[in-house]
């Protein structure tokens, strides 16, 4: 941590700052010069609260050297983490597709999408029970009844199931999901994370609309920090001023995080765009930027979908992306 | 609702989209031109899904013409609401002031504080028991015992208070509340705007971080739909490409939120631009825009806050600050 | 263009609205609800000013149906354009990279990295002699001698060259340059625009950093509508709220323009991160979403570069990196 | 200056960039501890080329400590800067309204909106000859005629005349104007500013729609290193998320702008909003956070405007807003 001081900052300040640094078992490099006067902070500076240095009259302004997230930094594990999810791995080379309905709507419906997305090559299925609408008045998610007819299209096709909890109190009915999806407006809903933190289960983090990868990172320490390192990091395009698409799929999110993290990253090209169309264009450029999954929606019958028609794929669509996603993942040096 | 339709568009798909639409108690008005093709929907459009509308072959593209959110919108409440904050009215040409740390830390701490912001003329005492940090590592709050000690301070100065909600679970601990607060991280925590609905007590909702006004109403509207109308909209800065401060303040969402909206507007300056010398000319700026009132942090020794300390000002400024406040508030036709 | 009244607007004003329409020749469908009043505009809207619609009491809101650029929309010409850059066609099935320096600095190192760039495969030379720079003590590039070393290089290896133009009064030293790019930053400096309509030469026009896609397609619609069909779009990276990277790359940018336009569109990695060793697997990317080509920084010594270091490759990791961009165009379908 | 080694940094490649720092004539304190290794230089680090730096293989990071801009930087002018505007003062506790129409479009319409904003109270008159607008089949001003147009309204009232430049031939155009407006859109047209500061005039300077404040102040620094440091700077709103406004005004911008700079800050409430009823909260909102003086867009017929008509006030709604103004400006302790 570095602290840059003001120009004539008092000198008994400055010294009461260095005592508190010196009290915390820290080392001080100072450097001053004709404009600038800097204390380098050495040691564990994770018990710093950076805003009450910033507070004090004595400086101009405090920049952190290192990161702040330790479980997922890449620094201190420098090896891929592979997520096993249900039987199948994602992560370290090996690649999975998560294929369903934005919401589950009834059992028919379920058990044709999980059986047409099965033999199209998917591993997991997913499919929304509890949905976040921005609308009160728009359709909420079948909700436990939901859960249930996951449980069974997994039982029909063998696939492992992903779907969203949206509150602590659900918990309990999460217990036979196989991987259990945040939500990207709940991703600082750090009380939900810590409660994840506790089980010993898959947990796919959506990246919130207007996080930094930092602060995505953080979500997923809170996670790692109460002992379930089992992380799948998703990006699934963030808010821009761009409005011509729903959201903007930030690619560079893949190489980045990867560098900073040693999670594995699943892009959302569904969400992303929110355009049916463009998810063949953007799934082709998740794997190409070294993704290790993606998350599709798939309908039987997008024009009467419950929820986000317009982003989803038929079975027919579904198939036909998957001839292209199977021979690319192998092109770009993963297994499916 | 306005479709415009494809400028090939199969008509077997037109009809059955008509059909649709009539079967849901619509009035059809289509005009048709040599490049566009329009379906005017009049009726109760409510029930229509966007989305499915979106993802018929036929459509190229779906737009709203009324507002999604009903019982926030002005049109159908045209006079300004007054919500009773324990006592203390806000909205409707009376103006308050919320005032308090961050973090409720100890005993003394919040007492003093308590007692230095009645003086200055606060009406409300705010202070964080359950608090939402970015890291696992910082400090999180000290959660039911700090809510002990708020009722405390207002047993002993009389401030009713305010405070942050993080998980429906928390309720119960909440009953002897004056006004619970969602933060922005929250704004989409829907399962907890539901309950919160449900409950009668005011709500002070922060608008999330990259949420547009319409959003934040949708949000609010989430807990009037409930039956809880006691909703008091805080603006507290929105997340840019700007990176001079933690936030940039959206001003022009006090008159455009009044416009939208019959419920009061508060603004939040600390927050805001995250920097205390900052917090005076954007309070300034918050009553001339027609704010109803505004949220301030304050705290007894900023420089050893345990969270946010470095935009929080200490009792001699915000003294100073309410010297500014009450009469600008009187020179832009509020009384405090 | 639907022009949606406000609820109770005075019928004489709407009366002159509907004359106004009417006097310029466009056909008007009217569906009037409880709630809603709007007037479907049929016809040549391309002369209606929005903005003074927009304006009228009587109006609520005003929304295009037609896109505002003709030339550059795909509608009225669905065939790929194909751009002759010198002899090496862009576009239509056929890709090219351009790579260079950001800035020309010498003449040994516009040779040799021409040399080098040459014979790892790229299509054209690129290289900055006027610079716009953020800070005027930064170096402003060789300008017309930079121009000179520019058209050595190119009689020493046969490439054609792209530079950047920054104002109109140099374009008679233009003249001899294969494809003249336009940056980010003067992207809406429509005097250049006009200017560059006017002359039979490729243009390469950047997305500008916060420019919307319909806003990009409107300035190279200055361009085509001067007469100067030749635009290549270049997307680089657009400004967000994430601070890890120099800008973020919009991939869905490419789908959307080929979709949106007939124009060529290439991406330049170099800039969208700011980072080199990014550029890899977002020139992969580009790739698989269906770009056209891909503009690349390359230096003889990056760590001692002028401008740009950070994110230009040396010579190996370019050659490297063309290892590379060959099969991948060739499995996604296009030829070098 | 800060640089941030790598880890295990090579030790050659650090003996060199230490090197090269001190033949910089630059001071080097280091600071290694388990984890970082830090750098400071300390001395004039205004050439040191951050990119550069930051290229080489041993580094991790850079950061600067002291602001990129000096003539503009308060530090080394603590003193506001009042700039005479053709007799006008502005800033240093003297405000000032410019008002006029977007467009000049006739004699006699600048003539009767001239006299209308003189009678309220506007000390300049603003009007546009030379347009930037997004589309080429727009109104693009009357040019030199429109020039002609304010002198001679400005003749007979004797307001001095803000107008916009848009290239740097039609500089000989300007010689009789008393206030260049450089736009948004050419705020970083580097060609142009560099000609804006060999000339002895007053230059107002729009903030671009996404640039930083340091970016703003950067363009302001090209103008007065090149000898002219009648600057003013002008926030006329920036580009975000929100759809429900043309831009986002950023108010806080007016006090972190005087803090980091003497220059006087002007904002623009017209574009900010983009609707004319959001210009007199924003107006009084710019007074009380403030700024120097205002921009505002008047229209004798708005609703028959060439450009901008949504957002134009009329003459009598100008002059109600002027019966506000004058009043709040003295408020807030400043003077018309």
């Amino acid at each position: 941590m570095i602290v840059i001081l003001k120009k004539h900052a008092n000198p008994a300040a400055v010294a009461a700052l260095r005592a508190g640094f010196e009290a915390q078992g820290l080392k001080l490099h100072e450097s001053e010069g004709e404009h600038t006067h800097i204390i380098g902070l050495v040691g564990d500076t994770k018990s710093v609260d950076i805003d009450a240095v910033r507070a004090n009259p004595a400086v101009a302004d405090v920049r952190r050297v290192s990161e702040p997230y330790k479980k997922a930094n890449r620094k201190f594990h420098p090896a891929d983490t592979v997520v096993d999810c249900g039987g199948v791995p994602i992560g370290g080379g090996k690649f999975a597709v998560m294929a369903g309905p934005c919401s589950v709507e009834s059992e028919s419906q379920i058990r044709s999408v999980a059986a047409d997305v099965k033999a199209a090559g998917a591993a997991l299925l997913r499919g929304g029970a509890f949905k976040p609408r921005t609308s009160p008045y728009s359709f909420q998610g079948l909700r436990s009844d939901g859960l249930e007819l996951l449980k069974a299209a997994r039982a029909a096709t063998g696939l492992p199931i992903v779907t969203e909890i949206m509150n602590t109190e659900h918990l309990p009915l999460f217990e036979d999901v196989d991987v259990i999806q945040v939500g990207a407006r709940n991703m600082q809903n750090f009380e939900l994370l810590k409660e994840l933190g506790r089980i010993d289960k898959p947990i796919l983090l959506k990246r919130g609309l207007s996080a930094t990868l930092e602060e995505f990172l953080m979500s997923a320490e809170y996670i790692m920090a109460g002992g379930n390192e089992k992380v799948i990091l998703c990006e699934r395009g963030i808010r821009t001023f761009e409005t011509s698409m729903r959201n903007t799929l930030d690619i560079s999110a893949v190489p980045m995080l990867k560098q900073m993290s040693h999670l594995p990253v699943v892009i959302d090209p569904s969400h992303a765009a929110g355009i049916s169309w463009m998810v063949q264009p953007l799934a082709m450029a998740a794997i190409a930027a070294g993704a290790d999954g993606l998350m599709i929606e798939v309908h039987n019958d997008p024009a009467h979908a419950l929820s986000d028609g317009a982003q989803s794929l038929n079975p027919a669509q579904f198939a036909a992306l998957m001839d292209q996603v199977k021979p690319a993942v192998e092109f770009f040096g993963k297994s499916l």
